[in-house]
């Protein structure tokens, strides 16, 4: 059991409002975070948000406009100065590297921790790790921009102990192992695995859209979704300008939602000129059933649903 | 009577706080923004401070320190989308240049007016306007770093209307004239400027000292000033990390502002270790007897003194 949540740390589109900080989201996994975008000011609000300077961390550009990456430069000196030493990888498009290193060669910011680039020019898995992966798919932005998916791992199934202390398999490493699928012999008795432990369980799977055009290419790859992160820079009587920016409307969203099975939709990166979201988020549930919208500091957990 | 006021966009040093954003000074005088430092997030104040995004604007960098100039971009940036048309002139060390091309060319910020950069590589004075000028002096930091003073040209003295009619001056030109020093002829006699004008009243002079040790150099280059805005990173108990890390306690700058005869004293930059900067101000009022602190968006009133 994994514990799971969103912390939305910045949730406006380019130009920040006196209640909204530029793009950034945090994916806090077991003690691991998966940032999603550092606006400039990002690292006041987490720092607020406490969700620790010496964290397992990996960063995640989705585009170099820099309402989405200023932040990264003082996020990292705030760290080294905090004293950070884990490692951090930081995953974006070439023009990552070049931002990065420029701007350490030109301001010396003396990092306290190591910085692996890693740069994303193709779709597709980019991290395979024990309990989750990472894949991305190109958005339909301005500029080259990603979108990116989180799945867990299918689960164990349900270990029916009833039946384990029925057939005397002795607790500890054969429990495991049956867990684990392996069958095992107790007292020269075969007992196979799927006779105790159900079918495994779905991971949980999140998507976050970053700036995008809705298009079929992300509809397929935000496939069942349990929770998507979609932006909704503009409500429908902003239609043409979000068509001419590469931006969505909040119906556009949730449409795109609905159509991928997506089981939640959170609205996010919405435009200066709403002072309160509320017009986005009514428009978006004429479309799909469950719908909320991010605020800065906003934090959602994420249940299994199997 | 030129309106002068200062407004404090960003408070912190280093790390920003929940209550104090990153370096940075604005003195709005006639409708003209001089702005000292522009920090991560400056932009956020700058905008709810309503300080006006298309006025005449002259930024001054004090060091290529990121807490002190990465907001640049980000403020650039928005206010091209909200449609500034005003050329910039923006004034600081060589990296600066360097600093702000190679972000422009790796980042398309799509800027909506012309930025002008001032390299300052010496001391003295860099701005001449018709009503003040700005000069500059080294400071004492660990990488080059400028303090600068604002100062008024004298003002015109006080005109004696009571014997301008008297003598039977005509009004209009004729007073014009007496107010800018020169004499004129009425009904065939001599009438003198220093007849009815008193003398030249001295402008304002507002010093800032960006990050820095105190100095006999700043001592003199601070001389007389109404407002000195000086750094105060610490209180003496980390008189040794002062030193170390080149910034000042509170004491020092209040003994600097004592020493170099200055009228007021507001200190900034505070250590983040800092939630309430009380503590400083009180070191610094057992030496200095106005000084008060700055908050963001804190707005001082500048009189004139004579």
């Amino acid at each position: 059991m994994a514990d799971m949540k969103i912390v939305f740390l910045g949730t406006s589109a380019a130009i920040p409002t006196q209640r909204r900080g530029l793009s950034s989201i945090v994916i806090k996994r077991e003690g691991e975070l998966l940032i999603f975008d550092v606006g400039e000011g990002m690292q006041r609000n987490f720092l607020q948000a406490k969700l620790g300077i010496n964290k397992k961390m990996k960063v995640f550009i989705t585009h170099l406009h820099i309402d989405h990456c200023l932040g990264l430069l003082g996020f990292f000196q705030t760290m080294s100065l905090l004293g950070r030493t884990k490692k951090i990888d930081i995953y974006g498009e070439p023009r990552l590297r070049e931002f990065l290193n420029e701007n350490f060669r030109i301001i010396n910011i003396g990092l306290s921790f190591e910085i692996t680039i890693h740069i994303i020019d193709k779709e597709g898995i980019i991290i395979n790790e024990q309990d989750y992966q990472v894949s991305c798919c190109r958005a339909d932005h301005s500029v080259p921009a990603f979108s990116f998916c989180i799945k867990e791992h299918p689960r164990p199934g349900i270990f029916n102990i009833d039946k384990a202390i029925e057939l005397s398999i002795p607790k500890g490493g054969m429990y495991r192992r049956l867990q684990n699928g392996e069958d095992v012999i107790v007292d020269g008795k075969l007992i196979k695995s799927n006779e105790i432990v159900g079918p495994k369980r779905r991971g949980r799977k999140i998507g976050i859209s970053g700036d995008t055009r809705p298009s079929l290419k992300l509809r397929n790859f935000f496939d069942s979704c349990d929770i998507l992160i979609f932006e909704s820079t503009y409500n429908q009587d902003y239609q043409e300008k979000a068509i001419e920016t590469f931006h969505s409307t909040s119906a556009e969203a949730a449409l795109l939602a609905k159509e991928s099975n997506s089981n939640k939709l959170i609205l996010t990166h919405f435009s200066s000129r709403y002072s309160d979201a509320t017009i986005l988020l009514n428009e978006a549930r004429t479309i799909h059933n469950d719908v909320d919208f991010a605020e800065d500091m906003k934090t959602f957990h994420i249940p299994y649903t199997e």
